[in-house]
């Protein structure tokens, strides 16, 4: 047992201190420490990205359910995708928390020989997935949102060995934690294809916005304009490389796209995720544009399927991002090639998780807010 | 004058016998026969197809335009795109009818140096569009969306002379006024970027999905499965080559799907154009699918994109066609290449086009229903 096991005085007792969800409410409480198996690391948090999908996943999650139950009886006995992912019990203690950078404590028995570029002191990154079975896709859990993987919002966390990513040295924990949603924004930019000579609209300067302007950049594409209500989020966009930013409640962002982007190919990343963006997203867009949507939206929402035919647009939905994109944004982070340091705009302990939760329901000027573990 | 002319008792009088559109009416009543500029030729109608655009026009039209303003408003000063086409008011008498099959009576001065390959007595079909001002889009109409540009409810029509292509000898008219309806197809498949090796779902087999299917045969493209409620319709569907139909009411066709398509890519032709839609299409998607959208819903409808995102799909809006997608279809009905007799189920004269949109309501057995003039 290493000496980073001993410094929470809950060890002895095999718990950890987290906050833990429960029927669609957040407090603070203690959980068992999870054990690896054979093909896993038990790891220390360091430190976790607040993210808007665990925001939604605590307001809406109940709803969500009970709509996806409905479609789910009134599609029946279509079979569409085979269900492999198990989900969690929202009635049992789930651990949230995706964005997480930790430090190895114990390692597997099998973890030298399948990923020998990690060992216990090492900061590491990790695609937030695990198996029971390493072999077997239906043993699979997202980490944080899984009854059995507690995510990053507790002390203490257990990854596959096969999916972790030592972090380089010299890399800041806190800035390795944005790994996770540079790399949503990653796959995004990838996913709508954009390409040189176009340009882009992001609509939300929030986490997810601001990290498609990263990747954007990051790849020379521009002009990217950038849009949020918030003054200190549209900083945030300038200060990641927004040619222009816009409040919305005083100039059409369109407008501005005018000026600068003329009539060269748009892709509008739709990154605010509430009812309606979608639809605003389609009424703004000039004609043949592409509508990338980042953003997560859990409840049934409105179209005008008219402007979508009388301007041909396609929408195009995201989500997640793969392996090599989650490899991708934590090189880029750590050769400096994108600086997302500004992005984070408070840290907090696990202590103040539930508070900061209630913060973020109306985000103002905040943009990332990290969890640190002391 | 050609002898054409003297078919009717009406052409002493310059007036002309057509299905006109009031106040979103339709009645059958006497216009002015059209008068071609320089650039245009003067035709009789010899076989006009009834387009489901038209009765949702008629149904839906006043609706549509109401929501259009409301929207225009809430945009406002939004600036998307520059409006050039000059839309019909509703209050004046619109003759629809776009998806003709003329003759050519009269030819303007300039035509014989613009269009040498058109004479009199030819057949003719048209791109369905003119400008007052041959070089000014500004002055661009939609022949059957127009005050001043009666479609094929009547019984003479002003084509431009550059967008005008000669049917060639030996194919009926009927089978000519196909053209538009496979241009759609043609472009919808394009759109979709289907390609070998991808499979397609068409929904809704009227015929609209007919020349999905047609144009997706005729670029050897399968497996294609059909849907719909009616029998008639999927009998056709299995004419112009389905691999499989179902019935949607008896089967998912999401089943028939991954029986005969397995797990290659799939694009879902949405060719029914009724609220809810695209929502069942997107949710009867497998991961990753693509779903064309080329069914006309003039009305708001409702999606959950909750759906879309977790199944990374792409919605894309279709509409109409280039003018080389429109020549395409001309030439493959000319060539035998697809056979779209069997889509057309019935022919009416103009006096009885208000009772053929009445039984279109509900389509039944029908598909496409053609107007002759005599």
């Amino acid at each position: 047992m290493s000496a980073g096991l001993m410094s929470t005085g809950l060890m002895s007792t095999g718990q950890m201190r987290a906050a833990v969800m429960r029927n669609w409410t957040l407090e603070i409480s203690e959980v068992p420490i999870p054990t690896p198996l054979p093909h896993q690391i038990l790891t220390r948090m360091r430190a976790c990205g607040i993210c808007g999908s665990d925001l939604h996943m605590l307001q809406h999650g109940a709803e969500m359910r009970a709509e996806q139950a409905r479609l789910a009886a009134l599609d029946a006995p279509s079979i569409s995708d085979p269900q492999i992912s198990t989900a969690f019990d929202p009635a049992l203690a789930t651990v949230m928390g995706h964005e997480f950078c930790c430090e190895v404590l114990e390692m597997g028995a099998e973890v030298a020989a399948m990923n020998p570029a990690i060992g216990p002191g090492d900061l590491v990154v990790s695609y937030p997935v695990a198996l029971d079975r390493p072999t077997d896709p239906r043993t699979l859990h997202t980490i944080g949102y899984s009854n059995t993987y507690p995510g990053g919002y507790g002390e203490y966390l257990v990854l596959d060995a096969a999916r972790t990513l030592k972090v380089p040295d010299h890399t800041p924990a806190d800035l390795a934690a944005l790994t996770e949603p540079l790399a949503v924004g990653i796959h995004a930019v990838a996913k709508s294809g954009i390409q040189s000579g176009d340009g882009a609209v992001v609509l939300g300067l929030g986490p997810v916005g601001l990290a498609c302007v990263a990747a954007l950049r990051a790849q020379g594409i521009g002009p990217v304009i950038g849009a949020d209500f918030s003054p200190a989020r549209r900083a945030l966009g300038e200060l990641l490389g927004c040619d222009a930013v816009v409040d919305p409640a005083q100039n059409p962002v369109m407008v501005t796209w005018k000026q600068i982007g003329g009539d060269r190919p748009l892709v509008i990343f739709e990154a605010v995720g509430v009812p309606g963006m979608i639809d605003q997203a389609m009424r703004m867009a000039p004609r043949h544009a592409r509508i990338l949507v980042v953003g997560v939206c859990m409840q049934s929402d409105h179209i005008h399927p008219m402007v979508g035919i009388g301007k041909e647009l396609t929408v195009q939905f995201a989500l997640g991002y793969s392996s090599f994109e989650f490899a991708q944004a934590l090189d880029w982070i750590s050769t400096g090639v994108v600086d997302l340091e500004p992005v984070i705009t408070d840290t907090v302990t696990i202590d103040q998780i539930p508070a900061a939760f209630a913060a973020l329901r109306d985000p103002g000027s905040q943009a990332k807010i990290l969890v640190r573990s002391e």
